[in-house]
């Protein structure tokens, strides 16, 4: 499939550049009769939007999405949702020098080779803003996973070295932290840790962990279909993610058997359950009931204003500082992105997991 | 797509169960005029065979692969290959008394939520038999690579605590090492580890590290076609894996702008490079012409002689413990099976990469 | 994959309603460099827009293109090109009445069986009004074909019992006739009788036939992925469409071997060619070189004038009078729509077809 | 997708060649639970063998299928099934000669253009006998819609210019004809017919028809993935397919609206039906709970003992004459494998159609 689609089912196609008339997406898949309005959608996209905290880019952007089909009298109809945000504060002006080198950390390089040539204004395609549609999509997704009884909640799990203590997250807490860290006083330190980047013109990365509560057990495909893998794909599809963990993730790899292994037991409410979830709630890429917990690791903001060595488009090694208007961080705003996709992905996966067993499938077409 | 199929374009699909008559795959997409032999195959597979240490169970397997189609002559024909390995020592005996209750690690429960039932023997189609298929398909794929100078290396990099030291990793000590290690000296505290463990009738898990050469610049798709996210599917789809990272992976989330950044440069060659390689070969998703590199953490293995609780199918809370023949550790054997998975995918995005460019598709019609 | 997706490697997916605020159709894995402008795509929707003769609705519809992404300095980005129709003369009101029944012959009850509900205005989804984004991906699909030298012409070969004489088609006569008809005095004979049928209240169905020119040989795939399955599927997907054959067609089932098949044979070029071209360009699923000829049935429109039973959403049979602006005939304005999915089937299988063979795919990679 | 998968959700992957070692599928995405045997698949692959009239190829092929996977204690498990038949009759002698030039009518042109070579005995890839993995995996299709309440019957409409009289249609005729002609006496006439092709060492086509019965309306997807579409894209990759249509068809396209139009009206049982049929029980691409009827044109066998002109390797027109077996007709012997077409994409359409409704799917997740 062509690289802008995602999902067998419940697909999405993106499109859009940082810089061209607007960006979207096409839902495709989405079941009739659920309801949606575009403030479902905003509500996400503003949790994307820059310019809210001095930890993000100065940039306004409206990001106002309009819905442009696929919806009547408030419901889905089931026919592909068009949503679409017109590109209204881009400067092209700010990006012009930019055209003629291959920013350091940057896809340029890659983009040039791939094509032949680029939109260079603000990234393109390849800028953080191509998220805007990955959201939009989302949104619809979280809706539908919502009326199913499922929960996604992401937050910044560290930023640099700081990592929030994992008895002190409060889900209550991530909005009112500016760097979406659940623990408060991790977020304070965070903060000054970001203060001294940008005073050095420099950048951090971090990593966002994300809960989802509600998942029915049974829900991923053994071998290529995994939950874990379709997951892993998703996310690390997200521009600056370099690596994904399920569960106890990398740690895993150093412990025992004896101790990475969560037993089976009966819960209180006499459910089979386990007594611990090393597993982050999928076994053999099948959702096992428990939490699903994933982490990905976001590099640091490649566009930096401190003076980088590179190369030019005439093949010459020159030194640069890359103007413009940058984030001193991403991992902030990539909350809601890490969300989009693990919605976009449960959805699918649950759509194709109701054609598991004979007896569902047949009690389904009587009763409709 | 259903669970068992990968690739878009260059396709396998696999089938078989530990205990059913036999495992194997059919590639569809592989181009015609490509030299294949059932050694070709046959050397891929005996890689990750047990019994060959006292590492891995004293099962013996013969895993003897049949290509029963899609070549003629000694050459592909461009139609489905279809490859089989028949299951000659499994005995099911071993298997009978967990048919009653869920294995804690393993994917039974899940199974059983998804399914209604399950091939309780040998972990039936979740077992690690599965991957004989991909192995297989893997092959072919890892063939075309070479055809076209690329090469995948992969190696344990670490069991447990246990880490090769970066700089004394040597290639050719691989299959010096019982443990497929190439720092030798490494290998041989591994093993020493590992005696401890099976001592405690416990395991280990570890970490297994793929180097890519010879990726041309240009492979891979923006957005959700992302080479890496690709690979982290490809990757995290095999059982067992709970981490996948490419180039400086998590640790990048802890570093700055201007420490992971890679510079740009024009090497000795006249060509452009990169003075570091934290980006593991892949920048916005697309191969930069730097070598690829990614990493998998892999979990102990779940089956351990030592006393576990767990849950009945009646729902009782009991004690267990699973006979049978167990591997200590499963990293080594599962080196081929990572390199096997990236070279299906690379072969995959690196057929949907020939229609870039318009001018190359030209060319490309006015030339056949 | 979703019922709005078409394509494996070109993409194309379309959205919109009759009375929604517009229509597009996102292409996904155009090749870059493609020089595109707005004006290349209207044109292809001009051909089929209303209005223009009597025999056609005399809806004004303006319909103008606009390209909001993945063009950048006039040529293709390879990146996705999003491409939008405003709705801008659509009357609500004249629709109010049907959303209380089902209309014969159309997709009214089908929806509501599906969905549970329906946009009613003007058949929503289903109106012909959703050919506007296969039109407008056509056409980037027919620029693309036109660079390798391939032609797409179709026309209109009959409407009611009256056909064009085989011997008297003039391509250049198509857009001279109302009806596209190449052969102008069988098209006068149409006219007569579509008089009669607009007298009569009634309506009329059609054939058209579509011939490709300069399709190299050894495109399509063995059994499923046939050229000439994936053509039946993408043109039977047009609203109307009963039928679809390929070179002698249903014709073919009445001859003898030897007088269906074609002999092959040396032509003045020196090349091997067919004697005849029963085949329409295809044998075995995979073009042989010649020109490929296919054609497609349309039931009459089915919204006429005069009086029809039916029955409402309250189970009560009643006589219904279609009230608003109907075509007479379809088949003239669907003329480019079967053209515009010929193009995408095209392009498709020709991409896909690049990795036929290992060594085209050396060479390719040698090169790049 | 490669060329010999079909299905997004319910998927098949045939392999083999006529003179190979076997040919088979594998079906990925059966749901678990449904009862299977190899009698089940026998039982249609007995019904297109060879050698059972005088009407078709004197070869005998055993054609025993064996399934190696996904079946467990007689039950589906929900992974994948691969099931395989072993070449044992092939006498590769027969085609030595064939080897050299392209057999007018074949596919073998069309091959040596695509791939550069060819495996030419029997027809390899292209032969019929590729058509025993459709039905194999069409009898699991077929076994999964039987559950559901839903038959497929086809059967031989006309042979040549001889059609059975529609009033005279009887299905428990079917396998009393050696023809599979539900009218008796148009069989014997076809008979007369038939032997008169034979002595003139000529071959015949003829129509197959095929009709479904209790589908529920609001089965396929608006636009591409029209129920329809599928159809015609699943009965056109069938070799010798020239042509499909849908209910009244190519017919259709001749008559008037207020003559093709199906009324609806509320039935004896008081639901809402069709008082006709013209339709094929598709609107829109949806089923709309009527019977869906199709068609499909075979063209004559193109192998014939005649002498007929072609064209060498070497580029030199040649006279040749093909000995080995024919069919004379491959009409009859094809009617189970547009059954077993049609019942992959019913199968696959309606699993997709599960997820059509938020509020079936809500219910479906509560349920589980």
């Amino acid at each position: 499939m062509a690289g802008s689609i995602f999902g067998d089912i419940f697909s999405v196609v993106t499109w859009g550049e940082s810089h061209g008339k607007g960006l979207g997406v096409v839902v495709d898949g989405c079941p009739a009769g659920l309801p949606l309005a575009e403030e479902d959608i905003q509500r996400y996209l503003d949790r994307r939007k820059p310019g809210e905290t001095r930890y993000s880019t100065p940039r306004k952007e409206g990001d106002k999405v309009e819905i442009l089909s696929g919806v009547f009298e408030g419901r889905t109809t089931g026919t592909p949702i068009s949503m679409m945000v017109l590109n209204t504060s881009q400067r092209s002006r700010d990006y012009s020098e930019i055209a003629s080198y291959y920013r350091p950390g940057h896809a340029d390089y890659a983009f040039d080779q791939k094509y032949g040539f680029r939109d260079y204004r603000g990234g393109g395609r390849s800028s953080g803003r191509e998220t805007i549609g990955r959201v939009a999509g989302g949104a619809v997704a979280s809706k539908i996973l919502a009326e199913l009884g499922i929960k996604i909640n992401a937050y910044v799990r560290s930023i640099g070295d700081i990592e929030v203590d994992s008895g002190k997250i409060k889900l209550e807490n991530i909005e009112k932290s500016p760097l979406r860290m659940p623990d408060l006083e991790a977020s304070e330190r965070a903060e000054e840790f970001l203060e001294d980047q940008m005073k050095n013109h420099d950048s951090a990365g971090g990593v966002i962990e994300c809960v989802i509560t509600g998942v029915p057990a049974g829900i991923g495909d053994p071998v290529f279909g995994k939950l874990d893998a379709a997951l892993a794909q998703a996310v690390m599809s997200i521009g600056a993610v370099k690596g994904v963990e399920i569960g106890s993730g990398f740690v895993a790899a150093k412990k025992r058997g004896s101790e990475n292994n969560d037993e089976f037991c009966i819960n209180e409410d006499g459910m089979v359950d386990k007594k611990t979830n090393f597993a982050g709630g999928i076994l053999g890429g099948i959702s096992d009931g428990s939490p699903i917990v994933l982490r990905a690791a976001f590099k640091p903001t490649p566009s930096i204003f401190a003076e980088q060595g590179t190369v030019n488009q005439s093949g010459e090694e020159i030194r640069v500082q890359i103007k413009g208007r940058h984030d001193p961080v991403i991992v902030p705003r990539a909350v809601v992105v890490v969300e989009a996709m693990a919605a976009l992905t449960l959805v699918d996966r649950m759509f194709v997991g109701m054609t598991s067993r004979m007896d569902q499938i047949a009690r389904f077409y009587d009763k409709k």
